[in-house]
């Protein structure tokens, strides 16, 4: 890789080496010669306003304060990568930085799933604690060392749906034989119970669904879902989605690139994410709500998974952890630690946050009655 | 106030409103010369290390994203400003800037605690959802205008414990004399079911408890109360804090401050605060869990408050929201806005969030015993 595509202009004379170094140690005269230009590619397209908006945030304030010096460009897939390539042409240096899933890559090795989140694993606010308080952070960029990547965490999408039905799922029976678009662990857990997982992009699900190729399908949430129109394809619309409880959307980052970049860039970019991480949660927060109402209001039945269904799931993915645990040492020594973790967080979250959450919900509910 | 007199140094010849308007817009050249350098005086000490350690990180970042241009100088209560006048401060511009809570200043107008969270109100992500993408931050800064000072979220302890009881509580009448640290609407909520509410300051909390002075008492939650030692003093630990649901921890600017400081510096110090508020969250999230376990070790009661205080509390609650809204436009403005988010936020947060929770919370701990 050459580094040195990732540096243009006005700090002619400065080596990669050089900008690599802290800037302010160096006095900052230095790195305020230093012009950086990136290309950002991103595995989801413009339409999807929460995630892709993300990255034209990141952008924005990225250039507000370093002045212009530090420019990011976003590009939606195929424009510079394929949708599916964004981890590997980041790898490889063909662009400095994408926005993708990491769940996308399991097939590379299961362990990418822990930093989108694991099936019936930790909530959004369990995943921050555990990425920047809980020693998440440091294992997973040990982990992508080998790919020649770091990751920012970059955005959230909060706890996601189940997804579309066209027939009521009442048993695990039920289950045998729905060939659902659902991808990642969740479709490896599934497939145990008898689902034929298919893989297909967002824009093809609706008229899958319509033709009858699929039977079933997940997408995000309502306000995501509701643009796709599946809806007026599928009747049932089942929570919660197990399988993302959260959904992190991280930024890579090619290594030499991120080495390459002043650490004032640096410290722009990191905190140009954090920002953008909470701007996308809160946005799927705050727009999901009406777009559920506006669902149900059309006609949309919404229905829980049955607890039998949800137990022989969480069954089988547990099973499923354990298995590849047993085969791969990288797995094994983020499950292990992100286990133990898991552990303390479900006894702290039941206490304050899901006691007050439950009485307020069931309060205002009898309230309005 | 001399606006002057935050900024400093290097920019010799630009004034104030030089340096207000946009670096971007006028060439970056001009901004790159403004050195600013502010005074942030917190109203919590530097013993509480979740929250003060926010101020800190906000003041390193936003040296380190501008190459030392911008510097903040944290100071803990009474080095220069006592804790409960912040805002005072911050709005005559004695100090630019200040880290305090909203609700320290009801008794100016109970509209203040919006910002922090309203007891029996909105949870952490809700209110974050309500700030940036519910028009919660339009509406208060609208209100802050009227003294002096805009506001940026800058931190958030999550939900807190409902605290510290020397006796079981059982009923609603066994509140009837007791005694209790506790400030704010939750204080004037609890008085009209016959709690004598108690000012002090957190240092003070221990021995008042050890001696008698007071029956009960709230702080934060686990991880702050243990080192203040409260176990040792009082046996039963109450959940949950009902008034904190959400405990929002604002950065207050002068408005005339904020208006000369150059945009790039704006956007380092939004960015900063965005980023602290997740780091202050997370830490909570990540720190509570371990140290609630360790209370639970010590020998401390947890328990939750009986449904009928719960119910009692709430009725009092929104019969006190009302009563201040009949004669309180700037409160009745927001709460009507707040009223309607809230009960959005409730129905989509019921479906996917709390079913997902509170199925891996129930399966995990059927999985272990």
């Amino acid at each position: 890789m050459k580094r040195r595509s990732f540096l243009t202009g006005a700090g002619t004379g400065l080596g990669a080496a050089a900008l690599a170094a802290p800037a302010m140690a160096q006095g900052s005269s230095e790195s305020r010669l230093a012009e950086v230009e990136w290309q950002l590619a991103s595995s989801y397209p413009r339409s999807l306003d929460t995630i892709y908006g993300a990255i034209e945030m990141i952008a924005a304030r990225v250039a507000e304060v370093t002045e212009g010096r530090f420019r990011i460009q976003p590009s939606p897939p195929n424009a510079v990568v394929p949708a599916m390539q964004v981890l590997d042409a980041v790898g490889s240096g063909a662009v400095p930085c994408g926005q993708t899933a990491a769940y996308f890559y399991i097939d590379k090795d299961p362990t990418f799933c822990f930093d989108t989140g694991m099936p019936f694993g930790l909530n959004t606010r369990q995943q921050a604690a555990w990425m920047t308080h809980g020693g998440g952070l440091e294992l997973m960029r040990d982990f992508y060392r080998g790919h020649n990547v770091t990751m920012l965490p970059a955005g959230n999408t909060g706890a996601q749906m189940g997804g579309w039905f066209r027939k009521e799922i009442r048993t695990v029976e039920d289950l045998k034989g729905i060939r659902m678009r659902i991808g990642g662990l969740a479709g490896q857990i599934l497939a145990t119970l008898g689902v034929q997982p298919v893989q297909m992009g967002g824009g093809d699900i609706r008229p899958a669904l319509e033709l009858g190729a699929i039977d079933a399908a997940e997408f995000v949430g309502p306000y995501d879902d509701e643009r796709l129109g599946l809806h007026r394809v599928a009747k049932y619309y089942y929570y919660p989605g197990w399988w993302e409880g959260a959904a992190q959307i991280p930024l890579f980052v090619n290594l030499d690139a991120w080495a390459a970049l002043p650490r004032p860039f640096q410290a722009a970019l990191e905190q140009a994410c954090a920002e953008a991480q909470s701007w996308m949660l809160a946005k799927y927060d705050a727009l999901n709500a009406a777009a559920l109402r506006r669902l149900v209001a059309a006609g949309v039945v919404l229905k829980p998974f049955p607890r039998e269904v949800m137990d022989a799931c969480y069954e089988a993915a547990f099973a499923l952890y354990d298995d590849i645990a047993a085969g791969n040492p990288r797995f094994k020594r983020v499950y292990d630690a992100w286990s133990s973790f898991r552990d303390e967080e479900y006894l702290w979250f039941r206490v304050a946050e899901a006691s007050f959450d439950s009485f307020v919900y069931g309060a205002a509910a009898r309230r309005k009655a």
